[in-house]
């Protein structure tokens, strides 16, 4: 329970309350690593406040069973099935001697069943625990640390009905071995992109004034708050990575370290960004050709300096070969060879690089219409599959374009069952709103986890970022996305857009719960006070924003209609004639890409069926992706009854109106919560209405100047 | 002479050859003040280099009448009429003993009757100057040392034939009083506007690193090519004055001292831009209300310190109410109140205040059709004709909107007869290629000042600005123009823009001077060992440049489809739905803006007759501002012959081949210009030609995808 200069996200001293009042024994002595001694300083911390005890076990002086059972709450580190961990150690009779005896501490046994009923055979699951309720108490066990702080913090959240229930045993793991954050902070300020780009929540927590920050207390914050949700990795630095920051590799390395050190005690493992012209650029070296031994041998060099300092250094991201990112590409090398370069200079030291797929040509000709951006990654990737060596995860963004508010799923993510396949998302909301708007993205992830990618029924886009897809069951890997945090008083600018860091972090580590209850989880840590009125308002205003924001922004799937460069705003031509392949070709007889195979750029054909055929015929193709897919009369009718044009008009008022609504209930909490937060909301609310409204009445001008169709309602057309 | 890191613009060594071989006699010693010392300089620098001789007076040895007549060239400042100045006094009989004997340096007495036969009856005109040949000699005479210097200038322009000719006497004056250059050099480089707002030739002469630079040596060098052309006026700053940039004022007089000391020899005096809140931001005071005495106290002793390190100090430059600018209307004070605010603490110093009169709503609803940005200037500042002090100088744009390739001349140019009126150009080339493109602006503002503007054969905008239009003469002002140079190694960027500014001061000087035969002049100065066919290609790129550039950008005056921001390249809908009140109102259906009394803005009725008819009517309104003034079909058939889709099909086509037929010629030179130089153009040329295909191509599919008319030739449109 730190506290920093910032306005708390969830996890207020509030939550720990039912914990904090009880008498707690942790079984993890610090001697079990860092995440252990996070667990024991929580404990301590709360029932310090809160009036509970906390008792440590230590080496030199075990418990006796009846010392465990005066205990109403049992955190342990009980070691993997078959093994008997350090702390079980202290619990449980002499190594070798499995407890058996349900008087004898009946939870470390139950837990030890638990991990049994996976039914897989698997392993303990890092991250694993298991929590069993029995006659009044509650013991939490699990084989490593990071396992007892989620189980700890689950403990959390449940509240007190995690103490007073009926009996129970539950089994809780982390579905997805990677839970990673990306920042895109820049160390020295870009010219144009800022100090993180795509940030908007003020300047970086990491870096300012073109250096790694004295303070990094936001940064301890950050890594306490990112740990009690599970996630375990981060990468610190930008994807485009400019001269200073590829420093971060060699001068930078104390730095690094520094930051590592506090997030380490969370679990969350570092990670860097890298330049692939690293070894030109700082190195000095003549080529970065990666099939060059003395390219090889620098980068082997490089990465055991880091381990030298970062002993638990989670390895590289890449941005290669994109937007102008140097990659191998330059040498005759293909993307594979690329990313086994360094994976294989990671690989003695347990590394893993995360080599990106948004390799397209950003320099294309608008007139050019037989090129299509979206197939871009298949194009490039597919034809690899295979290629990567087992430390390579290939990061790929969750559409074939770039974090629209509307895509169909990338084709890439069904293409390649012998990679390990991360799925990437956008916490930070470039292209929804820029955390002016409130709009909570747990909906649009979870559909895009849930997608099943050869048709209903069959395994979906998180089973393949699981590593549970294909003829025999992937590698696993796990979800990626940006952060959307800064040195900003409420972290992310938009008070609310707190929801999307945790709902990104709990569906990495669960992708089928369902996101309303996550929201409902976040809702219940971060206003703890909340009475039924509030929790309500906020359910109303963040449910169903995203479908909100897509009403009032680019209409069926078209994407991109903002102003080029910030990206904020409406500019419905403002991309139509621009180098980067992203078009919808209105004119006065209709709008929308032709991606078919029958008369188009063919992009349907990367999809297996049934989506191949499904969004091939603009009989079957859903409205929501129509103008994605298809080229269409502005007359033409949606399966909801009305024309496109009509359908602009519709919604943008309809989507519009709401957000006034939004306004209008959150004016009506004011006293409810924090004031300062209170008004924070209440500014962005309003500035969300004034763009919502420029977004409609653009739209909808824009497709009565182009269609000549008039609004069936008689609402006003400019 | 001197010599700078920079390549030079006009003025080479070798211009000054005819002149510095010969024998020359200065009536000008130092003691008649810096640019008398200045004249000196370069004529003993030029026969210095060629072989030629200087004898200069002095008060201590008079000359006699027969060493006068040994020289074969004498430059003389001789005093105003029915007055003996300093030189002349040396060289002729006692004060008061007008010269009458014409063998006795007939030239000075030649002189002397030349100021009378200017016919008004007028005093002589600061800087004007006579130049008499006869017998083989050739006397320039001049009442003050800038007449001398701009005498000696045009010697060097006229080069062997100023020296060679027949016996002739020519007296030259400037038409307007005020020949001024305003810089938009910040400071503090801004971060959106960089360091020079709409500046394309890199850096600042006058600052970097957010202070005045140590080494001005580039000034020193900019102030003789300005004064070489009769420049008499440069502002500093940037009309947009941030922090820094208001402590001119007063942390940095020093500094600014050091500028003017630049400029002194070369007869310029400095003016600064400041804020109208500088008395708050600055002075600390808790108004700016410019009928508030503590505030007119603040400025009084501001002035009076400026003018205690700056004697010469020309005054101030403001941009008040306008763009965010601070401004009068916060106190519910007029542009009068303001302008005469600064102009009384000016007055006793002889200052004075150039006031801009770029006042508009730039927050204006682009739903809003009733309201027309180009109405803004005359509907402020028509009803304050006469109410503005002496010592006060409206800056007016020259057309109602914003230094567009094509306008109408704003109408306030015809409405202030009791006003002092200078015309507002640009020359940096903000909207018209920003020194990427070739385009020469000459005829454009050749154009502009020859403009009737009560009709044909009546009083033009050049005589508004002289001072010569209205029932009486109006007091003189004259011409004002945003400057184009930087720290560039060629000064602008492109080096073909040089021409933009001779041109600029060439016109301010004698605005009814055939621009091409300044084209010439500056291609004479610029280039002295050009042949005949490097004169050709220059003039083939230049003379229709302007034309060229209109053809392949925004049609028949419709103005404004470029990058909103940086204002560079075809974004056809940039401005269309933003605040900045500048539409096109394109549709399916037509374009233009309806700018008539009887149906749209009611702007025409700002004019005059004829015009106010002529702009009314959509028969008699010209093809080159249809679109300006009136809405109509795609399908409206112009006078020249073809409809409105087929001329921007046509003319976009042929404006872009033109620009490819420019590189070609361009390419033919190499190697009989400098091969750097060359270098240069040549690369801005190959932009040029880019960025013209890429304007029509998105011109003409912009159209075509609107209106759905063919080409009627058949050429692509996409």
């Amino acid at each position: 329970m730190t506290s920093t200069d910032a306005h708390p996200m969830w996890l207020p001293d509030a939550a720990f309350r039912p914990l904090g009042r009880r008498r707690v024994l942790v079984a993890a002595a610090p001697e079990d690593g860092p995440v252990a001694a996070t667990v024991v300083d929580e404990v301590a911390a709360a029932t310090a406040q809160f009036g509970g005890s906390v008792t440590t076990t230590t080496p030199d002086e075990p418990l006796t069973a009846d010392e465990a059972l005066t205990h109403e709450v049992v955190l342990a580190v009980v070691g993997s099935a078959g093994q008997v961990g350090t702390a079980s150690a202290r619990l449980a009779p002499p190594p070798g001697t499995v407890p058996r005896t349900d008087a004898y501490l009946p939870a470390v046994q139950a837990t030890l069943d638990g991990a049994l009923v996976l039914g897989r055979g698997a392993p303990w699951n890092p991250g694993m625990f298991t929590t069993v309720r029995r006659g009044g108490r509650t013991v939490v066990a699990a084989a490593d640390a990071a396992g007892l702080l989620h189980g700890l913090h689950d403990l959390v959240r449940r509240g007190e009905s995690a103490f007073t229930g009926p009996d129970d045993v539950s089994v809780d793991l982390p579905v997805n071995g990677i839970r990673m954050l990306d920042h895109w902070d820049n160390v020295d300020v870009h010219p144009v992109m800022g100090q993180v780009e795509r940030g908007y929540s003020g300047g970086s927590i990491f870096y300012a004034d073109g250096r790694v920050r004295e303070d990094l207390s936001r940064v301890a914050a950050y890594a306490r708050l990112l740990g009690s949700v599970g996630i375990n990795a981060v990468a610190i630095n930008n994807v485009n990575v400019a001269r200073t920051e590829a420093r971060l590799l060699t001068d930078g390395l104390p730095d690094v370290a520094r930051i590592a050190a506090l997030f380490r005690p969370h679990g969350i493992r570092v990670h860097l960004s890298v330049s692939f012209a690293a070894p030109m650029t700082v190195g000095g070296l003549p080529t970065s050709d990666p099939l060059d031994p003395d390219v090889q041998a620098w980068w082997a060099a490089r990465v055991a300096d880091v381990y030298a300092v970062v002993p638990d250094f989670g390895g590289f991201v890449v941005k290669a070969d994109s937007e102008g990112q140097p990659g191998p590409f330059a040498y005759g090398r293909d993307q594979a060879d690329g990313a086994n370069l360094l994976a294989r200079a990671l690989k003695p030291f347990g590394g893993t690089v995360f080599w990106r797929a948004f390799v397209y040509d950003h320099k294309q000709d608008w007139r050019d219409r037989s090129t299509d951006r979206a197939r871009a990654a298949f194009d490039h990737f597919s034809p690899l599959d295979g290629r990567f060596d087992d430390n390579v995860v290939l990061q790929v963004k969750y559409g074939p374009m770039d974090f629209q508010t509307r895509e169909p799923v990338s084709p890439v993510i069904a293409a390649m069952p012998r990679t390990r396949l991360a799925l990437e998302l956008q916490v930070t909301q470039e292209y929804t709103g820029q955390q002016k708007h409130a709009v909570w993205l747990g909906p649009q992830w979870s559909q895009i986890l849930g997608f099943p990618l050869w048709g209903e029924g069959g395994r979906t886009v998180a089973d393949v970022a699981a590593g549970l897809c294909g003829p025999t069951d992937a590698p696993r890997a796990g979800l990626v996305a940006v952060s959307n945090v800064g040195d900003d008083a409420f972290w992310t600018g938009h008070p609310l857009a707190q929801a999307n860091l945790y709902t990104f972090a709990r569906l990495a580590w669960s992708p089928e719960i369902d996101p309303v209850a996550v929201l409902d989880e976040w809702i219940g840590l971060t206003f703890p006070d909340a009475d039924d009125d509030v929790r309500a308002t906020l359910h109303g205003i963040l449910d169903d924003s995203w479908r909100t924001y897509e009403d009032y922004t680019a209409p069926l799937g078209v994407g991109f209609m903002v102003r080029p460069g910030h990206h904020y705003g409406p500019d419905v031509d403002g991309y139509e004639y621009t180098p980067w392949g992203t078009y919808h070709f209105a004119d006065r007889d209709g709008i929308g890409v032709d991606r078919t195979r029958a008369t188009g750029t063919g992009f349907t054909g990367q999809y297996p069926a049934p989506w191949r055929d499904v969004y091939e015929d603009v009989a079957t193709c859903p409205d929501e992706l129509l103008l994605f897919f298809h080229h269409v009369p502005w007359s033409h009718g949606l399966r909801s009854g009305v024309c496109v044009a009509q359908h602009v008009y519709d919604t943008h008022w309809e989507g519009a109106a709401r957000t006034e609504r939004n306004a209008e209930a959150w004016a009506a909490v004011a006293g409810k919560v924090p004031a300062d937060l209170h008004a924070r909301v209440t500014e962005r609310l309003a500035e969300q209405v004034r763009s919502a409204h420029e977004w409609r009445d653009q739209l909808r001008t824009y497709v009565h100047r182009h269609s000549g169709l008039p609004d069936a309602t008689g609402r006003t057309l400019y």
